[in-house]
């Protein structure tokens, strides 16, 4: 049976993402849909504007038949492990073709990353990031740059797809208009998330032509949370803890935290999230990585809970529809990974411990329980 | 040479404590008078409404000489605990005379102090507080309750001084009007500070017969902040630690920790401090030791912080007066405790990192620096 997937965060879901979907249903007819979805907490390391149980149900509203939550311990990880936790989980569920944008749809990722499987970074130079020195490895053995953000993590899927030895049939889908990182509004019906975020304050009516009916009616009655939110915790955080305290956390390295802590007591009262990574940018950490970093002391993330989940990697149930439900039948008796239908008292104080206190430090924003007595979306 | 001193907390300066400095000068003629008055948080576990320097400045514009802080190990703790680091800075600092309120003056507290000297609570009842238990001791050994909040205390500083071979002469003052409970405004000119605190948003005119020029000032012009200010912190720190660490905080004891953490997981979103405090309690704690305990939660107070402190005792000089120069002058040469008068970047770092910890916390909402670069206030 052919199940198709996709890996998203949906930051919120725009007609860029409905886009891929209409491809997906266009390739391949009358096969369902699974999302791997990151939860509240996302890759780059940065609170989602909405909770998982919102974009997930814009997801469910726009074409999706099941969307399973990928834990906190595999989201705000870097792109080749976030990559690796969002195939292996489809794989699980009984997906067979991966969907994803890509600047460069005609790219042959799976050769690709037969090219690259050994290449790595220099962990030796001191003067620039892991990234930038990862980046030169994969040209000289491609032949030519793969550079551009999805590409990136289309090249990210490959490889984790041949660790598992290929479960994933891999469709590219060539990116329309808006680059990821594009900020402003443009002509067309798509916009980029982070564009859609930045104008969101501006009223949302000029909004409407970028995203579908869902996600307009969700930001006429919620508010988009950033860092910005959760910077005065982050900020207790770091001047609370000592420097040995901060060493516990997953991520720290290279005494990095040292850092952390230093800019932040230097830090004016007024200075926001953007101040403080600025202060803190070193060339060996990119922005994205501080960011992580940042999410992994508000989220109290230990190195032994990642552990724990990349041995028995498990999925939240966040919704599904009719279609969903049979995909589900069938992975429950197949699927390798427990997938969480209600988190139960024991479930917090074990497995489950750092995806729930991740949703109750973003309830203090978002004022809405995120884990027990939440049943999975059912739509009719 | 005779010196005065006074124990105190000052939340915020009024004509209570004016009217105790008056009786002081009165008793003493031209004797100088040095405060060891509490930091930025609290004896009875909470925030000071005004910062230090403010507070510290309110003393020395109504007749103190000297001001200098206990450091936060010295206040966030039971009142005998407290009492015994003012009375041992005080007599550090050459303090002959030790001057404070009480319901009964008439009480001969050192008498007291030596009958009571072997009296302790009992900690084997499971359904009293240990603060109750050492009420009918103390009871039964003197032939009479002490019971009323500055006797109690009077009895501390008493039993104290007996500890350290009575280097103070006593001089309990008959306490005037407005209890310390007491939180309505009455017709005099004294008030408590709860009842001016509680009193202050209802609009600062109303108090001016309650308070000196400079207190009446300081609130025209500062924020009172109380435990709602700090209490997202305390939440965000419950909700993020595990109970492992929680374990690790000063004074946690009898498995409370669960409790703490739990309650306020199951508070709803609107609920401030004194709903989560209700939640908490229990007959074996008391609403003061909850509150000391939330506070050691929100420093992160360490029991290896509190140790290092007893060991090798510190103040931290606030300010004087030119006569307050001359004791300080005096007792720079006699004096066994550090007199910190300003802090480096290595002192923040060793010893005073409980008390540095505490002022950046204090200043996330009070937004004033509070130990680097702050010199002590000179009145001239």
């Amino acid at each position: 049976m052919q199940v198709a997937g996709i890996i998203a965060e949906y930051n919120p879901f725009h007609n860029g993402h409905l886009y891929q979907i209409k491809q997906v249903k266009r390739a391949l007819p009358n096969v369902p849909l699974v999302i791997a979805m990151s939860g509240n907490f996302l890759q780059r390391g940065e609170p989602a504007c909405l909770d998982k149980w919102t974009r997930a149900n814009q997801a469910l509203q726009n074409g999706a038949d099941v969307v399973v939550e990928l834990p906190v311990a595999a989201c705000v990880q870097p792109a080749d492990r976030f990559a690796r936790s969002g195939v292996r989980s489809l794989a699980a569920l009984g997906v067979t073709d991966l969907f994803f944008g890509a600047e460069h749809a005609e790219y042959d990722f799976m050769t690709y990353a037969k090219l690259v499987k050994e290449a790595h970074g220099d962990f030796k130079k001191y003067d620039e990031s892991y990234a930038a020195s990862f980046q030169r490895a994969i040209t000289t053995k491609i032949g030519h740059e793969v550079s551009q953000p999805n590409d990136l993590l289309g090249l990210a899927y490959a490889k984790a797809n041949l660790a598992f030895d290929s479960p994933l049939t891999f469709h590219p889908i060539q990116r329309k208009q808006a680059g990821y990182h594009e900020v402003t509004l443009g002509k067309g019906t798509i916009a980029s998330a982070s564009a859609i975020r930045k104008n969101y304050t501006q009223g949302e009516d000029k909004l409407a032509q970028y995203i579908p009916a869902q996600t307009f009616n969700d930001l006429r009655q919620k508010e988009l949370l950033s860092w910005d939110d959760f910077f005065p915790y982050l900020k207790y955080k770091l001047l609370s803890s000592s420097v040995a305290e901060l060493q516990t956390i997953y991520g720290m390295a290279e005494g990095i935290e040292y850092r952390l802590k230093d800019q932040m007591e230097r830090l004016t009262d007024q200075a926001d999230f953007e101040t403080w990574l600025k202060a803190v940018k070193t060339k060996r950490f990119t922005y994205t990585r501080l960011s992580r970093l940042a999410c992994a002391i508000l989220l109290e993330m230990k190195t032994a809970e990642v552990l724990a989940y990349e041995k028995v990697p498990y999925l939240r149930l966040l919704g599904f529809t009719p279609t969903g439900q049979n995909i589900l039948n069938k992975a429950k008796k197949s699927n390798p990974h427990p997938l969480v239908t209600k988190v139960s008292q024991d479930d917090k104080n074990n497995f489950f411990a750092l995806d729930y206190r991740a949703g109750k430090i973003y309830q203090l924003k978002n004022k809405t329980e995120q884990d027990l007595k939440r049943a999975p979306i059912r739509i009719s």
